[in-house]
């Protein structure tokens, strides 16, 4: 990136401060243009640097040390408008850029730029989307966005209802409240003195972690939230999920939720939604899609089926568009096949915020069926790049996604020398161990992969040291650390992935 | 604002579609940058005419008439960048302008163009808060705005820990969990079971219906969220508190939580922090203050005391920087008085995705001691302000929001035959009737009331469709609609009072 000594205002501009542009001073418009201007260039450096593969990922340094190459105090009497220009061109200039084609390092990576350029006239549009009454356009789209999503999920879905949540653990949390509402409508008002025994629910051992999260939070105790065991691909295993219920049922507890993951954190695994909501009919329980991961397949023909086969079947569904789909953070949705449920349950009749004499159709007025009250507008973005891409575009979109995730897996298997792939990913997900020269030749042990996981962390400091690449690592239940690489930027291409292989063997040969 | 058919981009460019740009053509910097720069006319029309007295606030439609005005259509087929850009103009021309200076209907009004232009590189730089491993500046802007927020609570608070939320609803949730986490270890594994007896919480009935709400997330049931009755100006009286207290002892169950506001939604009343705080004391109850609205004034030595007096007595407190500090929609903060309280009640164990072996000092990381996982970077735009401002700046910001409510509740006094108001505020909520001419002569009364309430709803609409004002209205407990006047903007002037009460004269003499 540019030095940031180029960004200078003019020597007019430059010393003056917030209070002489708008709105304290009405006469200030070109002041204000041109210091908006000088940011502008500075994120447009930023884009061009996130789009140039010449240019690293990061500049790293541990924490003590960046504190030292930045200025980060708040003073008593506010600094110039220049000195707020360098401020943003040293953040951006120490920030990871995480639109880079070679940061594989997260669910969400990318940088686009319609999804961009919408969240820039989000955040001069600045409102909440609580009421028609403030928000009436992005409201509408809301409308038309969550209408759309539903069709996709399935034909039943379209009279069902929707709202976007700050991340998909919050949508989660919608979707548990929803189910325990739908069963016990006194719940709300008496909580767990309505209830006779133990709530319980589901989720397999592969799942998010805010599933075992609202167990806590909503009083049940994680205790009460079972991890049903995965198959080795990371599935739930049906027969066993049916087993744990029974044995609750049995103690007279009260099974009533499952969440059925489609999309793992780690391996990008699938759970059978089919087996899993026969099983939700027989026991009548609540069938939760966490698909805020896997949920972007919905889209392609060609990936939908089978990896999300039946989610038309569930109660609620969670899908992410902030991940595959690559809006930009945050855009997380929870959908409901059920009409009047997010509004019955989360209500509490305020009515001196959300008055019933309007003078509008107070139906589109969503303040009220939301545990947020004030809500961000997630929506513009999502609708903006949806209006860009169109569903074709989309669909293009997630078939890249696979295709270099498939090509990726090809070429690990073309090197099995250096490279051990860990499984058929049936997503985007690939898993893998890098083989250092010294390891080669030893036969695939758990000997051996003891020592491939201690090199996870050191190699990956290397990368973060070189700056040229970023891919995440972790342990499982199976195994020590391996590396689990994302592809979910639309800008990766095959020589990224040729790239992302050589630059590991040249970082990490010698380990 | 301009017609929307000003915004053209040129002839190669317009035709283009989002895969022209990047990051699909890597060659595409010029073509991307015209894209972008077009639709910063567009952003920074919008900010001129949100600070030009003689545009109008919104140009009304209802919604089924809105539709027809816009083309929302999700379509098969991408449209073309000049569509995007025409779609972009339209939004904005039917966007209420919540940074208009007669814009006086919400608790968030204002567009502080420091805080927008920090929410613009937010979005450029499009991360996740949860590590510092890609959001290392960010993350340690947090860490020195938040430490900042509690050395101003209280010289007592400066080890306490806090984190940002998406709105204060979400930030009162945070407090209720800590504070039963706290009280009761064992209630995140074993759930209810844990405890003999009902748990109790206690708040104003004219506080937040977040706080209700909270007993309906958490399984108390809202039945088990007391609302403590309120004197004539909206402050909760200490001893129905303790007489709730006692009365909820003496059935066996077991109060742990009372919520104190610091300024009310609808009357900006501040609850007697010292005498809550010393019946909690006395009974070894959880005080939180909710101070998502009033936390501000702690920024002004003049405003702050008597309102906030014994903030720091507190456990826990919400302050919501988005209201009355102007940053941008959204940012919620919650401090908790005791550090680690965050990371033990809400740490899932997320190995897999919060490793412990990494290359630089895991403290610094976040993500596992909220309940989103993810977050947006709600802190940039908040450091930057507060960078331009200085604590100078926003204690002037507090002084002048103040002071032009003081200058409004002395021009409604000094118009008796126009105006009633309803109470002196403590805040810059101006509660109030508007009087048409055929009600002047009654002497007031509740018939009288009756009458001026029914006005409210017709003298908005009226507002609402000339565009040239909004300030909202809602009944209470004690009387029907009135309206609640709220000098949240920084651009506010004694102009724009002045306007304000005369063109509600205009639009509502004949009623």
């Amino acid at each position: 990136m540019a030095n940031t000594s180029n960004y200078k205002l003019s020597a007019a501009v430059g010393p003056l401060k917030y209070n002489d542009i708008l709105p304290y001073k009405t006469q200030s418009v070109s002041t204000t243009n041109d210091f908006l201007q000088k940011l502008i260039e500075i994120l447009l450096d930023f884009v061009r640097a996130t789009n140039d593969r010449n240019e690293k990922i990061l500049d790293f340094h541990h924490p003590e040390e960046m504190q030292k190459l930045l200025d980060l105090k708040i003073p008593d009497k506010g600094v110039s408008l220049q000195q707020l220009i360098h401020d943003c061109a040293t953040t951006l200039k120490y920030q990871v850029k995480t639109g880079h084609a070679r940061f594989f390092n997260q669910l969400s990576c990318g940088l686009d730029i319609i999804s961009m350029a919408g969240e820039w006239l989000t955040a001069t549009a600045n409102t909440n989307m609580f009421t028609y009454e403030i928000a009436p356009v992005f409201i509408l789209m809301e409308n038309v966005v969550m209408t759309h999503m539903r069709e996709i999920i399935g034909p039943n879905w379209v009279n069902g209802d929707s709202i976007l949540a700050p991340g998909g653990s919050i949508s989660n949390l919608y979707a548990f409240l929803a189910a325990r509402h739908k069963m016990f409508p006194n719940y709300k008002e008496k909580g767990i003195a309505t209830i006779q025994g133990q709530l319980v629910m589901f989720t397999s051992d592969q799942s998010h972690y805010s599933v075992k999260s609202c167990a806590s939070i909503c009083g049940l105790g994680t205790d009460n939230c079972l991890m049903v065991p995965s198959d080795i691909h990371g599935r739930m295993i049906p027969s066993e999920l049916e087993r744990l219920i029974l044995d609750r049922k049995a103690k007279g507890h009260i099974p009533f939720f499952v969440c059925c993951t489609s999309g793992t954190t780690v391996l990008g695994a699938f759970d059978p939604i089919n087996e899993i909501a026969d099983i939700c009919e027989k026991y009548g329980m609540w069938l939760h899609v966490d698909a805020a991961w896997g949920g972007g397949l919905l889209l392609s023909k060609k990936y939908r089926h089978p990896r999300l086969s039946g989610v038309e079947r569930a109660d609620s569904v969670t899908w992410n568009p902030h991940k595959l789909m690559g809006a930009l953070l945050q855009c997380s949705t929870i959908h409901f096949k059920e009409d009047g449920l997010l509004m019955s349950c989360n209500q509490m009749s305020a009515d001196y915020l959300f008055m019933q004499d309007k003078l509008y159709d107070i139906r589109y007025d969503t303040g009220d069926k939301v545990i947020q009250c004030g809500r961000h507008n997630d929506i513009f973005k999502l609708w903006l790049q949806w209006r860009a891409k169109g569903d074709e575009g989309f669909e293009k979109h997630m078939d890249h996604l696979m295709e270099m995730s498939e090509y990726m897996v090809k070429r690990i298997k073309d090197q099995p020398d250096k490279f051990y792939l860990i499984m058929e990913p049936e997503m985007v997900n690939v898993s893998f161990w890098y083989i250092p020269t010294r390891l080669r030749k030893m036969p695939h042990s758990a000997t051996r992969e003891k020592e491939l996981g201690k090199m996870c962390p050191i190699l990956k400091a290397r990368m973060m040291q070189a700056g040229t690449l970023m891919v995440g690592y972790q342990p499982d239940d199976r195994r020590p650390n391996f590396f689990r690489n994302i592809i979910s930027s639309a800008a990766v291409t095959q020589s990224d992935v040729d790239f992302l292989l050589a630059e590991m063997d040249r970082l990490g040969h010698d380990l």
